[in-house]
């Protein structure tokens, strides 16, 4: 079995843990499950907000299974999910066999974690990542462009790099526009509304060191950020940091 | 006006040309408007088509605006449209506005005459832009893959290129993924499934020399064969070749 495969299987069994760093060199990806009558506005909302949204792949209506990798059940395959009620968290699941439907349409969304690899690869260091925790994510007040009745702000990821390494950071994510691409923003927290880089909404904070800058991405939580400010009546999604594995190669997503 | 706009407005006024080589730096773009109920098959399309299907934009159901050039008309501002009814070509009309419905959405997919002022720039010939005819457009043997009610076969575009610069027109297309980005094949028709270079499906034949290669970059009007592979009930589209001209720059879409 592929480490990818391997890994699905703990998850599959019940291991509960971010998955950055895990399976190095395999694309991971976001889930969010909509029932079939908010897909449309779902996946225009992506459409209009590829930076935060670029979606892999898309289900038929009740089926758990990807072209990402044949086989895999997303009702069992990722660490761990979010059940959300009228864009209320309700509970956090290890299996959301119980929480799925019939008419819950699956995306699929890039993630951050794809051009970690090559980061690491260049000599950067990913904090999250050589500190063992999950990565910091923040609400912004950026809104993002409505579609249909999904509305919401852009959620970040981020990353500190030291000052003469963000070039670099910059051109390496860039590579990479299906899961994210570029920074958004590089510097000051305040201009995207985060008050305390200490205090993500999702994730663990990590240390920015002197010398160093804090660098945004756009994030793969944005649509869960969409499903609260929008009251979505019913979504599962993964939990922020604990993504689903794909076969995917990271360098299909190179440009 | 801008060149883009006035070029709009004499569309408006009457004028049918191709495009092509038309408001250089501007982006131009490919038309399908599709009854509301069609509108989730032909976005889950893209979605999974990315190459041929690169979404730019879509509209609000009956609504003929686009973000791509405020203020413009879709229904008036094209130079040549086609009106499908089930995937049957009906008739070709310079204004739109009688074809037009209350609940068709408008897809604006991604067109290669993009990256064509950068393929200029660095010296490489446009075959249909120098001899200013539209360009050639061939319907291949490679399936899509399916979404929804929708199907079809991959269509192409063709430029010949000097064995030489094959590699710089990779390099330069590869950079605007949005607008089809790299070539999907290079060299021998026959492995489309493409009979006669001489004799495209869509457009006009140009002259492939000594030395050249015919290079094919996955095409807008793929959804079109989809309109007519799927038995469609009702589209309005652009005529191949004559595309919507946006006020969006080309540098935009480079990545």
């Amino acid at each position: 079995m592929s480490a990818a495969g391997e890994l699905r299987s703990e998850f599959r069994g019940g291991l509960v843990r971010p998955t950055a760093g895990l399976a190095p060199g395999m694309a991971q990806a976001n889930l969010i499950a909509l029932p079939r009558d908010w897909a449309w506005d779902m996946l225009l909302y992506a459409q209009r907000n590829p930076r935060p949204c670029p979606v892999l792949d898309v289900g038929d209506p009740g089926s758990p299974s990807t072209v990402l990798a044949p086989g895999a059940d997303l009702r069992t395959d990722l660490p761990l999910y979010r059940v959300w009620r009228d864009g209320e968290l309700v509970r956090e699941v290890g299996d959301a066999t119980e929480a799925w439907r019939d008419d819950l349409v699956a995306f699929l969304i890039g993630c951050s974690f794809t051009f970690e690899a090559p980061l690491l690869a260049a000599g950067i260091d990913v904090r999250h990542v050589s500190a063992g925790c999950n990565v910091p994510m923040y609400r912004t007040d950026r809104p993002c462009r409505p579609a249909g009745r999904l509305r919401g702000e852009l959620v970040v990821s981020m990353r500190p790099v030291p000052a003469d390494r963000i070039a670099d950071a910059v051109r390496i994510s860039g590579r990479f526009p299906a899961v994210h691409g570029a920074p958004v923003h590089i510097g000051d927290p305040a201009a995207l509304g985060i008050e305390d880089l200490g205090r993500p909404d999702f994730g663990d904070p990590v240390e920015v060191r002197p010398g160093e800058l804090p660098v945004f991405w756009a994030c793969g939580v944005t649509p869960q950020a969409a499903v609260m400010a929008s009251a979505v009546p019913y979504a599962v999604t993964h939990a922020p940091g604990h993504m689903f594995v794909t076969d995917v190669p990271d360098h299909e997503y190179q440009v």
